[in-house]
């Protein structure tokens, strides 16, 4: 019997029958503004596991190295056993969201080169931008870990990037979580879904992700679908 | 004729009959929280311009570059014309104040080394922390000058901490702005006093600094005539 054991905004997590594997259960919940913004959209979940799972299998095929297994029904997927590293990595190619607000410039901006930031991951705190030093005041991870966890974000953002844009979408920014599997190797864990990217259509410049939600956009359903169904084609 | 050139929480910047001088005028007002919280504390202007020529001299003596010219009155010092580099930067030795909000953790613990973070000078935005990089994205200084800033503010952290060790008083951290002379030398400027540092009494814990305001403590001007009379004996 599977038992859950950990419950986050939009997904819950279970143990399976395979030691050291966990399932990911995709909920439909959004939440926005460290959950002071909640609501229900039908189907989210489903979509949000369809690309998970395909970019997860695309990274994969490039040496990045998940704890993605397999995906085993419509809101599932089978997923390492890790210990998540409580810092959310946010890797920056044009200035958007909580940036702007921060530092007071203008949304769209290209950054010359890619930013990475890193937060504390807790909701208590309202997952606070850290320097580099806080990480290892706090002792979330050493500096090796750091690195290499900088040097992944790197690489995976080329490979977003250069996917996105042959779908027509524009990756603005997007979160990734790391953990350490059994064998104490840093993979990249939780999900990279529309939920935590900001994707533009390059063309339109249609908002295609959790923003819609947040600025009361209507229409993320829909958004998410043509999302999948670039990535399908891919 | 002098002219006010720029007005402060605590200060005014006036013109001199210098070319390439200032004269800072030392304030009795006390702010926090951003400005939110104001009193006035009479005598505080005269404290604070002692302890920061007193603290200058001390530095200059030993080899830091700074924009301290000359005491010229009770509440007057002359300094060098500089551009404020708006990057204020915090060097911690131990716990308290911001960091220990934004990280949920106690104050008080020593940390393994000092600490240095930069904030955004910026009060329209709250003085928000900045990773570094963010410092060149919005072009505030270079890397060379942020690795010359970090090098001396740790330079100035061990000076300070060894001499306020001497007068009993616990250095937990403090706040240092640099500025860029007309030769384009960077120097530190502003000024170093009891408003922006936390100096705690080594045998008794008592608090010597600016948080008797913020914490509604009382006896602010008894703290830092306490620090002056401490630091003229040195």
């Amino acid at each position: 019997m599977s038992q859950l054991i950990y419950e986050g905004k939009a997904k819950k997590v279970f143990t399976s029958d395979t030691p050291d594997q966990y399932i990911l259960y995709f909920k439909d919940d959004a939440t926005a503004f460290n959950a002071q913004k909640k609501d229900v959209i039908e189907g989210k979940g489903v979509l949000n596991q369809k690309i998970a799972t395909q970019i997860f299998q695309y990274l994969i095929k490039h040496q990045i190295p998940t704890h993605f297994v397999a995906s085993i029904s419509d809101r599932e997927m089978k997923v390492d056993a890790v210990q998540i590293i409580p810092v959310e990595v946010i890797i920056r190619n044009i200035t958007a969201g909580s940036l702007c607000k921060r530092l007071g410039i203008k949304e769209g901006i290209t950054l010359k080169e890619p930013l990475v930031e890193f937060c504390y991951k807790n909701d208590a705190l309202g997952d606070p931008l850290m320097i580099e030093e806080h990480i290892y005041i706090l002792e979330l991870a050493t500096k090796e870990d750091i690195a290499l966890i900088k040097k992944q974000s790197l690489r995976i953002n080329e490979l977003l990037q250069k996917m996105f844009l042959e779908l027509g979408i524009v990756l603005a920014d997007f979160k990734l979580e790391f953990g350490k599997n059994k064998k104490g190797e840093i993979v990249l864990a939780d999900e990279i879904t529309p939920d935590g990217c900001r994707l533009w259509d390059k063309e339109t410049g249609k908002i295609l992700d959790k923003d819609r939600f947040r600025k009361d956009l209507g229409g993320l359903a829909e958004a998410y679908t043509e999302v999948l169904e670039r990535l399908s084609k891919f």
